[in-house]
């Protein structure tokens, strides 16, 4: 009788913080100009398996196509693709950029967007990790500037702050500075992909960990009867004198000097001129002194469609990033077959719910109205409507023996006062609850 | 590039107004003492294909099994279920009932339900009926009495005159009512699904049409060669005698009294007392002299599940249902093993939407910096953010050739004023939009 295996029923308490917590990031993000807009849970099974959606694609749930026969589900057992017209998106990027195509001239020459709604992933289930979860996500489309950038993080940061997750810090990199950065030491066009998987891994298994990882796949890629060939360990000798630098840690503060500090010498105007725009863009909007970015150079996030700025978002109350994202300029000309820059934010909505407190706090009066069974129900309906009509949240009860525990659950779900009601009374003497 | 069929985008404008709608009935309904609550958009393919979702289970989208082997779909050639182990839910209802069975423990002895989201049905798509689509539905669970109609009406009539929907009625009914009219004009058990299916055409066919369908399938259903058996037409003549009388048509006012004259002779107490107190309940609770209640002793209402009280919302602006629901006091037995009294009440969201106006009337100032590209841009994420941080809500808009039309495009999307920035402004000025 329970969800399907890695789902989840959400329960009154938790959806109504669910619903607060929503409607606080709707309202701040609509502020900074972005507009809301929603697509079907459901694209076309094409769509969602056209090499975009990295990883996830393989975690897609795929919809049966309607209507097929014996003859048809037989022959499919050589292509199990064509029992499938539809899937359910595993995540919003893809749906805004098939979205952007289709709607195009209906929106504004930079289109800032709001997409909040659940995304669906065949993962193994495991704890705090669901099949079905909500994404929110902010883009801006149509501007290559740092602007861009700058206002998707002035917006979320905003959020943050209306939400009571003050302090928050968003570390940044760009994935050309990655790229230059592999090509500077040597590494391959063919081994980068590879690097970078091992390079997202530092936060967890260290610089000790990152440059055995490194070694351990150059020794294996070379085949067992190479003729005595030994692999180049060269490209990552000096990642990991690099790496090991003492001041390669000392990022802030944020500016030109900081990022090229952290870079091998001679990076890239244009990436640091990029950087730098984004920095004093979010030091302009956020009124901070202290700008609330930490340059990374070793930041990569995961997903392959991303060609410039990474972001990922931080909290001091808590060790695991709490949203991100990044440019990918070239995902919407996959679609429209024309360039369009593109940038996107992504909260951790699941996580931030977790971390917002409790209280309602709406400040409203909240009734519970306990009755027994002689009480008539139009005099039951009367007092709730009385109650309702002058700004109060209203549930009857029926008594139980154990009142007790009866006003317990009842002050657990938000209710703040109570009243008995008797057959006949006019009036109701309402009590505090707890 | 566009959605799949039968499905839709929804952009800013739209949007904006979806969630206005949605946030007035969610704050009116918890008011009346209602929590909401969601559950995934997958079931288990058997839950949703057990019966008691009556046409709907024919329309569920159903998804694909993950790692099927070529052997497994030749074999489900034979059983195509087999290929599906879950599906997208075609209505709230079904879930709501599985969540009640799964989480019974955790709720109040009477549950009061709200459930917004959207549902799947793959049916011919036709202008005004998609895909995907959002239902809205309260439900009481565990009260038998007409206190639980009464408290579903109330606050659905209060939701709607908060949208600006006032003077809705309620036509009511009894399935029971129903089933005793049926076996009193001497309908056997067997043809009474097929008469109710053809009584519930009575709008839209009159009752010429109602009495020639029945006697079409009367004599339909007696084979031809029936050795000179001639059909019982006795009951569609008792029928139509009842349903030509003048005063079937005056239910007004709502009461004991109209509810006897709306029905054959003897109805039964228990059904007409138990529509009277929804009636009295109902008036207590809308504080109205005049109850927006209608008695139709033809109302039907397709859902098979439906045991008792059936309803259906209309409003004079508009000639079709704005929503209904009724009493299904079998269907979570069909989950828990157990018997629970249960009462819903559904609101037509998709319908609402388009009557409710535009205006989101939130009074906050909405403002659109215009610039040119020499603007720098912390300057110009400097000005949105000082105008964010004092309760507006800002976009910023590249200079285009043709001002007047992007003026215009933004009073459409809701901004009230503009200022042009030049570079090295320290003030804005603002003009009005429009």
């Amino acid at each position: 009788m329970n969800p399907p295996r890695g789902m989840r029923d959400i329960l009154p308490a938790d959806k109504e913080r669910r619903e607060r917590v929503l409607s606080v990031i709707r309202e701040r993000y609509r502020a900074h100009g972005f507009d809301e807009i929603e697509t079907p849970a459901l694209e076309e099974y094409s769509r969602l398996h056209a090499g975009i959606g990295g990883d996830n694609e393989k975690l897609a749930f795929n919809v049966l196509r309607r209507g097929l026969d014996a003859e048809a589900i037989r022959e499919a057992a050589a292509d199990p693709a064509a029992l499938a017209d539809l899937g359910l998106r595993y995540d919003l990027t893809v749906p805004l950029a098939r979205f952007y195509a289709s709607n195009r001239g209906q929106l504004p020459g930079v289109f800032r967007s709001i997409q909040i709604g659940p995304v669906w992933r065949a993962e193994r289930p495991q704890k705090g990790r669901y099949r079905q979860f909500v994404q929110c996500d902010i883009d801006v489309i149509g501007d290559d500037s740092a602007r861009a950038e700058a206002e998707l993080m002035v917006a979320s940061l905003d959020a943050l702050d209306a939400l009571g997750l003050e302090g928050a810090t968003v570390r940044i990199n760009d994935r050309r500075a990655l790229d230059w950065m592999l090509e500077t030491f040597g590494f391959t066009l063919e081994e980068r992909p590879g690097v970078l998987i091992t390079i997202d891994k530092l936060d967890k298994i260290g610089p000790d960990g990152v440059i055995a990882e490194l070694r351990d796949r150059a020794l294996r890629a070379v085949p067992e009867p190479a003729g005595g060939r030994e692999p180049d360990l060269r490209p990552i000798d000096a990642f990991e004198a690099f790496l090991r630098r003492p001041q390669t840690l000392e990022y802030n503060p944020f500016g030109e000097r900081q990022i090229r500090k952290a870079l091998p010498e001679d990076a890239p105007d244009e990436i640091v001129a990029h950087l730098v725009g984004i920095g004093d863009a979010v030091a302009a909007g956020s009124g901070a002194q202290d700008v609330p970015l930490v340059f990374d150079p070793f930041l990569v996030r995961g997903m392959g469609y991303y060609t410039g700025t990474i972001m990922e978002l931080a909290h001091p109350s808590v060790g695991y990033s709490l949203g991100g994202g990044g440019r990918y300029d070239g995902m919407i000309g996959r679609f429209l077959g024309q360039q369009v820059p593109a940038v996107g934010f992504s909260l951790g909505f699941e996580r931030l719910v977790d971390l917002v407190a409790d209280d309602a706090g709406t400040g409203a009066q909240a009734v519970v109205l306990i009755h027994d069974a002689d009480v008539p129900v139009s005099e039951l309906v009367a007092h709730k409507a009385r109650l309702v009509g002058e700004g109060a949240r209203v549930r009857l009860e029926r008594r139980t023996k154990n009142l007790k525990a009866l006003l317990e659950r009842s002050a657990a779900d938000g209710y703040t006062s109570f009243a008995a009601v008797a057959a006949g009374a006019a009036e109701l003497e309402l009590k505090p609850l707890s």
